[in-house]
C-alpha cells in the first residue's frame, strides 16, 4: 500500500450510526476537524485527512443473531506519523482504544513505513542457517524450573535437555539478572553444556538467553550475553514495548536471533470488544519490529487460544506480501509427542516444536523426552503413524503411554 | 508491605477450583515446582516460593447472580525479580494473561521494591509549586487541531488558549516530529505566545510538549525540548513502556513536570475479564514509574470510565500510604465548564480540569473558552451556583447557554 497505513477496527455498539462513527475516527484522529473547515484549507490539509475505505455492519436486527458491530477499515496518511510502531500504535489506537468497544483487528502497514525497519535479521530461514537444519520442524526445550537454583543446577538441567537433540533451549522468561545466575556466567556455563552435549549428540543448538534490565541497557545487555557466547536472544517485547525489538533488531552488534515471548499478551488479545487481535499483536508487529522466532499460545494445551487465531499468528509471520524476512512460528503451551503430528498438520514443517513439561515430565527423565520428540518429528515427517514406529522407540513408546497419541 | 509485592486477580470461571487454581499460580511463576520437591530443597528454595494469602469465591451457585469468579491474592517473594515495572509484570502477570479468563485488578509493591522508584519528581504539590497555585483547581487546554498546521498557526492557537488564562497547555498525542512543527522550534514559538500572553493575563503556564521518537532517543529528545524552553513533557507512556518513563524520572536533567497519556489504555483496562485494571494501570504504575501528572478517561462524556473506577484511579494518585510523591488527577474528555462543581465534587481541588472542545468550541471563542472554565470554578470554589455566578460573567453564561450545567 502506498502513503497509507491501514487500520482495521470492529466496533461493537447496540445503536451507532456506524458509517459517522468511521468518519468521526478518519477526521479525529487526523486533522480533528473537516466539514467546518474552509475550501482552501481543505485543498492544503486533505493530504492529512484519514480516509474511510469501508464499513461491513453486523448483526443487529431481528433476523441476525448476536451483537450489532461493524467493521471499520480505515487509511491513515503516512505523512502523519514518524516511522516508528509507538507513533503508528498511538496514531491509529491511541484515544480510540478508550471509545467504547472497540478492538484492533488487523493492520496493512504502506511500503513506506515498513522501509523504516529491516525486519528480522535472520528470519525462519537464517535461523534454521544457524543450526544447519534446512527444513525439518524444529525443537525448543524450556527449562523446568530457573528461579532459586544456582549455575551448576542450571548448567545440569541444560546438559540434559540438550542431550535430547533440542535445537533450541530457551530462559524461562521470569529469569531476571541475579545472584545466583547472572547473565554472563548463565551464557557462560549452558553455551559449555552445549559444548559438551555436542560430543554427544553431534548437533549444534541456540541457546535464548532473557534479556532483562532497564530499557536503556536492553541492548548493552544483549551484547554482553553475546560476548559471552549466547548464539540466540529471548526478550519479553510487550513490557518493554515493540520499538525496543525495533532498536535491537536495527543494531548491526545484536548478531544472533532474537526470540519473541509474548508475556502480557493476554492483557491485549482474548476479549472479543477489546484491545488487539493476536494476528496483530503477536504477527505483524512482532514480525515488523524483528523477531527471528515468536512464541504464542498453542491452541493445544491449558493456555490456549482458538486454532482460528493461531492459523492467523502463523500466516502474518509467514505472509510473503509483507517483504521483510518471516519469523519462526513457536506455538507453545501443553505440547507433549503425541501432537507432533497435529502440529504439524496445523504448521507444517517451518514450526518449532516447544516443550517444557512434555520433555522434563517425560518417564525416562529428560533426555529421553527430548529424545522422543524428536522420534515423533521424524515418524511424523515420513507419514509412520506415532504408534508404529513406538514399536522400536522407547522413549517415544513411554511418552505415548505417558501423554497419548493424537493425529 | 516487606519482601513481597502483592498481585490481586480477578478469575472467572465455572468449574475450577480456585484454591488449586491459585496454589499452581503461586508455584508456577516462582519456583516452577514445590510438592515433589525433597525436603532439603524445600529449605532453600521457600524463600522464591509464592505465597496465596487469599480466594474470595463468588456466584456459581443457584442462589447468586452471575458469573463464578475468584479474587485470588498472591505475595511474590522480591528476590525473584529486578527492581523495574518490566520484571514486575512479567513475573505477576506474564503468562499468567494468557491463562484463562483472568484481570490483574490490584499490585501492591513492597518498601523495597518501591525504593528504587524516585516516583514523581514533582507530583501534585510540585506543580503547584511551578505554577505558584497552591490550592485551586487547575485548568489545562488540548490543542484543537494540530496535524497539518505550521508554526505560525501552531503559535496563534497557543495565544488564544493562554489568554483564557488556563494553567497548562498540552500538545496532542498525535503530534509527533514534523516537518512543520519540530519540536523545538514549536517550544520555541508556543513558549514566546506564552509570554506573550503573560503579559496581558500575569499568569505562568506549563507546556507539556509530546516527547516522541526512537525509545534510545526519548531521553534526549526531553532534553532538547527543555533546553528549547520546554517546562514541562506529556509522553505515551504505554505505547513505550512505564520503564521508559522511570527512567526519564531518574534523570536529574529532566527538570520539568511530566504528564503521562493514556494513549492505549483501553486495550487494556474495560474488559472485566481479560487485561489491568485501570487504578494499576493509570493509577499505581503510572505514579511508581514518576508521572507528576496523570490523564485518563472521565466519568463524563464520550469516552467514558465507570465512576468507581474513575475514582479508584484518583485515589491510587493521591493514596498517602505509597510513600513517593502524589501525581496529579486529570480526568479528561468531554468537558464543558457546566460539568466543573461535579468535576470538584468528584474530585476535590486537587484536579487538573482539561478540556478541548469545551474550550475551543466556546461561542465567543477559545479565549472566553477558558475563561469560562476560569470562572466555573471560582464560582464553585465559593459554592455559587454557575447560573448566578453566570448573570455578571458573559463567558460563562454563554458556556452555560452552549452546554448546560450539571450540578
Amino acid at each position: 500500500m502506498s502513503g497509507y497505513c491501514r487500520a482495521v477496527y470492529r466496533c461493537f455498539d447496540e445503536k451507532a450510526d456506524f458509517q459517522k462513527k468511521a468518519q468521526s475516527i478518519a477526521v479525529g484522529l487526523t486533522v480533528g476537524s473537516w466539514t467546518e473547515l474552509p475550501e482552501a484549507q481543505k485543498a492544503h490539509m486533505e493530504k492529512h485527512l484519514g480516509k474511510v475505505v469501508s464499513v461491513s455492519e453486523y448483526g443487529g436486527n431481528a433476523s441476525a443473531a448476536g451483537e450489532r458491530y461493524a467493521d471499520i477499515v480505515i487509511d491513515y496518511p503516512d505523512i502523519n506519523f514518524s516511522r516508528d510502531i509507538p507513533a503508528l500504535l498511538v496514531t491509529i489506537f491511541g484515544k480510540l482504544s478508550m471509545d467504547g468497544r472497540i478492538k484492533l483487528i488487523d493492520i496493512d502497514v504502506s511500503d513506506d513505513f515498513l522501509s523504516a525497519f529491516p525486519g528480522p535479521k535472520f528470519g525462519l530461514t537464517g535461523v534454521r542457517g544457524q543450526l544447519g537444519i534446512p527444513d525439518r520442524p524444529l525443537l525448543m526445550s524450556i527449562f523446568k524450573s530457573v528461579i532459586g537454583h544456582d549455575l551448576g543446577g542450571l548448567q545440569e538441567q541444560f546438559y540434559r535437555q540438550a542431550l535430547g537433540g533440542v535445537d533450541l533451549i530457551k530462559d524461562d522468561e521470569i529469569l531476571f539478572e541475579n545472584p545466583l545466575t547472572p547473565l554472563e556466567k548463565r551464557v557462560e556455563v549452558c553455551m559449555e553444556a552445549a559444548a559438551r552435549a555436542k560430543g554427544e549428540t553431534g548437533q549444534d543448538l541456540l541457546y535464548a538467553v532473557n534479556i532483562t534490565g532497564p530499557t536503556s541497557q536492553i541492548a548493552a545487555n544483549a551484547k554482553k550475553a553475546i560476548q559471552a557466547g549466547a548464539n540466540a536472544l529471548l526478550f519479553n517485547v510487550l513490557a518493554y514495548g515493540y520499538d525496543v525489538l525495533a532498536e535491537l533488531s536495527r543494531d548491526p552488534e545484536i548478531n544472533v536471533p532474537i526470540a519473541a515471548h509474548p508475556a502480557m499478551a493476554g492483557a491485549f488479545y482474548p476479549s472479543p470488544h477489546y484491545g488487539i487481535a493476536a494476528p496483530v499483536l503477536l504477527g505483524k508487529l512482532m514480525r515488523i519490529a524483528g523477531a527471528d522466532l515468536v512464541l504464542f499460545p498453542s491452541p493445544y494445551g491449558s493456555v490456549v487460544m482458538p486454532k482460528e487465531e493461531n492459523m492467523a499468528v502463523r500466516d502474518a509471520l509467514l505472509d510473503p506480501a509483507l517483504r521483510i524476512k518471516t519469523s519462526f512460528p513457536v506455538p507453545s503451551a501443553g505440547i507433549h509427542p503425541g501432537l507432533v503430528p497435529l502440529i504439524l498438520r496445523d504448521f507444517g514443517s517451518d514450526v518449532v516444536v516447544n516443550a517444557g513439561g512434555g520433555i522434563h515430565g517425560h518417564p525416562m527423565g529428560t533426555a529421553a523426552g527430548g529424545q522422543a520428540f524428536r522420534q515423533a518429528i521424524q515418524a511424523s515427517l515420513h507419514g509412520v503413524p506415532l504408534r508404529d514406529y513406538a514399536a522400536n522407540h522407547p522413549e517415544l513408546a513411554a511418552a505415548i503411554s505417558a501423554w497419548g497419541v493424537r493425529e
